[in-house]
C-alpha cells in the first residue's frame, strides 16, 4: 500500500468528510427519547443512502425487536477466500441534557480549530464514517474495485439505550454476518498522543440483598443484645466480602481470573499516569484497592465488589433506638476473564446463606444474568494487524495495550457470531462522550481512517491465519 | 406491725381507693400534648388536695423549667432521727393513640373483674396512690399520728416526655429533698405470681456516624476497585464493632463492667422464662447475643451495641452501579454499671478515626451526653428492707432480683440527691403500659400498699444503717 497515496487521498477528502459528518450530526438520533424515533429512522436511512452511493452493493436497514433501525452494508472482497470482517458501530446518540450547558447547539455542528462539535461527533457517528473513508482510501490508493476483505458493516440504533434487543438481532442474522473477525469502533484511546488498543472490558453482575429480622421494630432497651439485628448482620455480611488486602473473599472468586501478562503489566506501567489528575477526575482524596496492583491495573484487570446502596431502620433526624425489621443493600461485582457471572452469583448466594444467623431470613435477587467479561485474544493475528495498522498511521508510534473498567456486550457479540472481537477505538478521552460540547478531533478521525485502510490489507495478507476453518 | 390490722384496713379501704384512683384517671394529664397542659395542672392540683386532706402538713406544687407541675408533699416523722425517704413517681400519662384500639374510653375508668382500666391506671397514678394508701394503713394499724420515716413525695409531671427539665427541678430543690433513700415506684414486677425487685437499668449513649468519600457519585466501571467506597468502609466499621463471640470490640469497653454476682445469676436462672413466649413478644425467630450469657442476662446485665439505621447511595428500584459520596448510620450502646458514657464516646471516636482509610472523612455526632447506667447498691439495707416488706405483703414469697434493659434518669437522680435509689415497682408486665387498654390489677395495688406500709417501719427499725451521716 502506497502510504503517500493514502495520505494524499485523505487530505484531499478532509473537507468533504467533515461536511458529510456534519450533515449526519444534524439528525438528532436520540433513541432513548421516543419523540426522536423518526429521527433515528432518518439517521439510518441517511447512512444507508451514503453507503449505497459509495458503492456498497448490499445495503439494508434491519429493525431490531425494539424497533430501533440498524444499518447493514456488505461489500464482498474480490477474492472469495479473503477474510470476512464485521464492523460494529452505532448511529444513535446520547440525549443532550443539560442542553443549557452546551456552548454550541448540539445538533448544529460547528468547526472550531481541529474539532467538529456536535452530539455524536465522536460517539459514534465520527468513528462509523471513518470506516467508509478508510475503505475509500484503500480503494483509491490501490486502484481496486473491491475491498481486500469482505466487509460487513452493522451499525445499530439502540446502543445508548443499552442495546436491549441487539443480541436478538444478531442471532436472527447470524448467517449473513458470519465473520472471521469483528472490529468494534466505539471507544477512545488512552490519551492524546498515546496510541492504544483496548484489550478487554470487565463483566458485571449485580444484585439486591434483603434481610428480614423481627417482624416489628423492637425497643433496643427491652430486646437489645438478645435478638439478631438485621443491620448488624448486613454490615457483617458486606464487610466479610473483602479481606484486609482488598481481595474478594467469595470461595473460588479468583479461580478463573487470568493473571495479567508480564508484557501487559510492563506496558501499563509505562503509560503516562498522573495520580493527582486522576484523583481530581474521581473527586476522591485517595486511591484504595487490592494490594499489589496499580490504580490502572485495579480498574482494568482485576475483579471488584462494590456496594452501591444500603438502607434500613430509622434514617430520619435525631435518634430512635430501635432494632429494625429489615436491612437492604445493592451490591455488584465487576468481573474479568474468565470469570463467569453465574458462578459468582452462586458463590454469593452460598456465602449469604452460610453467614446469616438463625432468626434472619435473606433474599438475594440478581438483576438479570449479568454481563460476561471480554478479553481480546491477544495472540490472535487480528490484534497484531490492528497494532501494525495503527503504528503505520501514527508514524511508527508504539501501540499500547489498555483495557476498560466498564462492561459491554462484547462477550455476547463474539459468542453469538463465533469470532474474535478486537477494538479499534479512534476517539480521544477528551472528546466529552455523553457530555455537553461533545466533539471529535478531525486529525484523529483521519488517522483512524488511515489505520482502517491499512488494516484490511494487513488482514488479507494474513488470510491463512485469520480465516476460520 | 399487726399484719392482720393492716390487711383489714386495706380491705375496708379497697372501694374508696378504687373510687379515688378512678377520679384521678378521669383527668387526661398528657403533658406531651400542649392541648392538655391545663389538665396536667389540674392533675397536680387534684393530687395536692388529696394529700393535704390526708394530713400531709406540707404540700406544694412545683413548676419545672418546662412548665410541668410536680407535686411535693412532706410528712415528717415524729422522731427527728428517723430516716428520710423521697418517693418518686409521676402524674402525667402517655398519649392514648391509637384511641380506636381501646375497648374502653381511656379517661372514663372502668372496673372489670379485678382490674381498673384507664390511661395511667398502672403507669403511674395507681402506683403513686399506693403510697398514700400504704401510709394511711401504717398510721391506722399503728395508731401513730406521724409516719415512722420522714416522707417526701415528689410526683413529677413530664416523665412521659423524657423528663427534660426534671434534673433542674431536683437541683433547685436539693436541700428540701435531702433523702437517705430514694424509692421509685414506676415499674412492673417480672410476672404475675413472681415477686421481684429491680436492681438496675442500663445506660445509653447513641450517635450518628457520617462518612464522606468522593465528592460526586462515581461510575463503578470507571473507578470501581480503585477509590475507597464509603459504604464498604461503613460496613467494615460497623461489622468491626462486634467480635465473633458477640462482644463489643472497643478497647476498654468492658474494663468497668461489674460482673454479675453468682447470687444474682442463680436467681435469674430460676425465674420462669419461656423462650418461645419471649420470641413471640419479640416477633423474632431466634435469640442471638454475647456468648456465655442467657437471654435475660444479655438484656439486663450486659452492655450492647446496636445499629438503628443505615443509609447511603442508591436505594431506589433496580440498579445503579455507583460508588456513592456518603454513608450514614445511627448506632447506640446500652451500658451497665460502672461504664461511663463519656468514655464509650471517646473510645468510639478513636475507633472510627483509626479505622477510616485515607480518602474517607468521618464525623461521629453523639445525641447528648448519654444516660449513665444505674445499679442499686444491693448491699444497702434499704434493699433488704424492701425485700422483707414485699415478702411480708406477699405471704412469705421469695423476692427475686431482676433488672431492666432500658435506660432512665436514676443515676442522675441518685447523684443529684446524693442517696441510694431502690425500685419498688408494683405494676405487672401485663398492665399494657403505653398501650391501649392500660389497666392496673387492684389486688396488686393493695399488696403494693401493704409492702409500703411495712417498708417504712422496717427502714425506721434500721435507722442506724440507713441514715446518712
Amino acid at each position: 500500500m502506497d502510504r503517500e497515496a493514502v495520505r494524499r487521498y485523505l487530505a484531499e477528502q478532509r473537507d468533504a468528510f467533515v461536511a458529510q459528518l456534519g450533515e449526519w450530526l444534524r439528525i438528532p438520533s436520540v433513541w432513548t427519547d421516543p419523540a426522536h424515533a423518526d429521527d433515528v429512522r432518518r439517521s439510518a436511512e441517511w447512512l444507508a443512502a451514503v453507503l449505497r452511493s459509495a458503492g456498497f452493493p448490499t445495503v439494508e436497514v434491519w429493525t431490531a425487536p425494539s424497533g430501533a433501525p440498524a444499518v447493514f452494508a456488505e461489500w464482498p472482497a474480490e477474492d472469495p477466500g479473503a477474510p470476512t470482517v464485521v464492523v460494529y458501530g452505532h448511529h444513535d446518540v446520547q440525549p443532550v441534557d443539560p442542553v443549557e450547558a452546551w456552548t454550541f447547539a448540539p445538533f448544529e455542528p460547528a468547526i472550531v480549530d481541529d474539532r467538529i462539535l456536535g452530539r455524536g461527533a465522536s460517539d459514534d457517528k465520527g468513528q462509523v464514517l471513518c470506516h467508509l473513508l478508510g475503505l475509500q482510501a484503500n480503494l483509491a490508493a490501490s486502484g481496486r474495485q473491491q475491498p481486500p476483505v469482505t466487509l460487513r458493516l452493522l451499525i445499530e440504533g439502540e446502543e445508548e439505550s443499552g442495546s436491549p434487543t441487539f443480541a436478538e438481532l444478531l442471532r436472527a442474522h447470524r448467517d449473513r454476518l458470519a465473520p472471521d473477525v469483528i472490529v468494534v469502533s466505539d471507544s477512545a484511546m488512552y490519551a492524546p498522543g498515546v496510541v492504544s488498543v483496548c484489550l478487554g472490558m470487565r463483566g458485571l453482575t449485580d444484585c439486591q440483598i434483603d434481610l428480614h429480622g423481627p417482624d416489628v421494630d423492637l425497643h433496643s432497651g427491652t430486646f437489645g443484645g438478645a435478638v439478631p439485628n438485621p443491620l448488624t448482620v448486613l454490615a457483617r455480611l458486606l464487610a466479610g466480602l473483602h479481606d484486609d488486602h482488598g481481595q474478594v473473599t467469595l470461595p473460588g472468586f479468583y479461580d478463573h481470573v487470568r493473571p495479567i501478562s508480564a508484557q501487559e503489566r510492563e506496558m501499563i506501567s509505562r503509560l503516562p499516569f498522573d495520580e493527582s489528575t486522576w484523583l481530581a477526575q474521581a473527586a476522591s482524596r485517595a486511591t484504595y484497592g487490592e494490594d499489589g496492583f496499580s490504580t490502572l491495573e485495579r480498574i482494568w484487570t482485576r475483579p471488584t465488589c462494590e456496594i452501591h446502596g444500603i438502607w434500613g431502620g430509622y434514617t430520619g433526624p435525631g435518634h430512635k433506638t430501635i432494632i429494625p425489621t429489615d436491612a437492604h443493600a445493592k451490591v455488584s461485582f465487576r468481573l474479568v476473564a474468565d470469570q463467569d457471572p453465574a458462578s459468582v452469583q452462586e458463590a454469593l448466594r452460598r456465602y449469604v446463606a452460610e453467614h446469616v444467623p438463625a432468626g434472619i431470613t435473606a433474599t438475594v435477587t440478581f438483576f438479570g444474568p449479568g454481563v460476561r467479561p471480554y478479553l481480546v485474544p491477544a495472540d490472535h493475528p487480528a490484534v497484531a494487524a490492528t497494532c501494525r495498522a495503527l503504528s503505520a498511521a501514527f508514524d511508527g508510534a508504539e501501540v499500547f495495550f489498555t483495557r476498560e473498567g466498564g462492561s459491554g456486550p462484547e462477550a455476547d457479540i463474539a459468542e453469538i457470531l463465533g469470532a474474535p472481537l478486537v477494538f479499534l477505538g479512534i476517539g480521544l478521552p477528551t472528546d466529552r462522550y455523553h457530555a455537553p460540547d461533545e466533539h471529535a478531533h478531525i486529525p484523529m478521525l483521519l488517522k483512524g481512517a488511515e489505520a482502517i485502510c491499512y488494516l484490511w490489507d494487513d488482514l488479507a495478507a494474513h488470510r491463512d491465519d485469520v480465516v476460520r476453518r
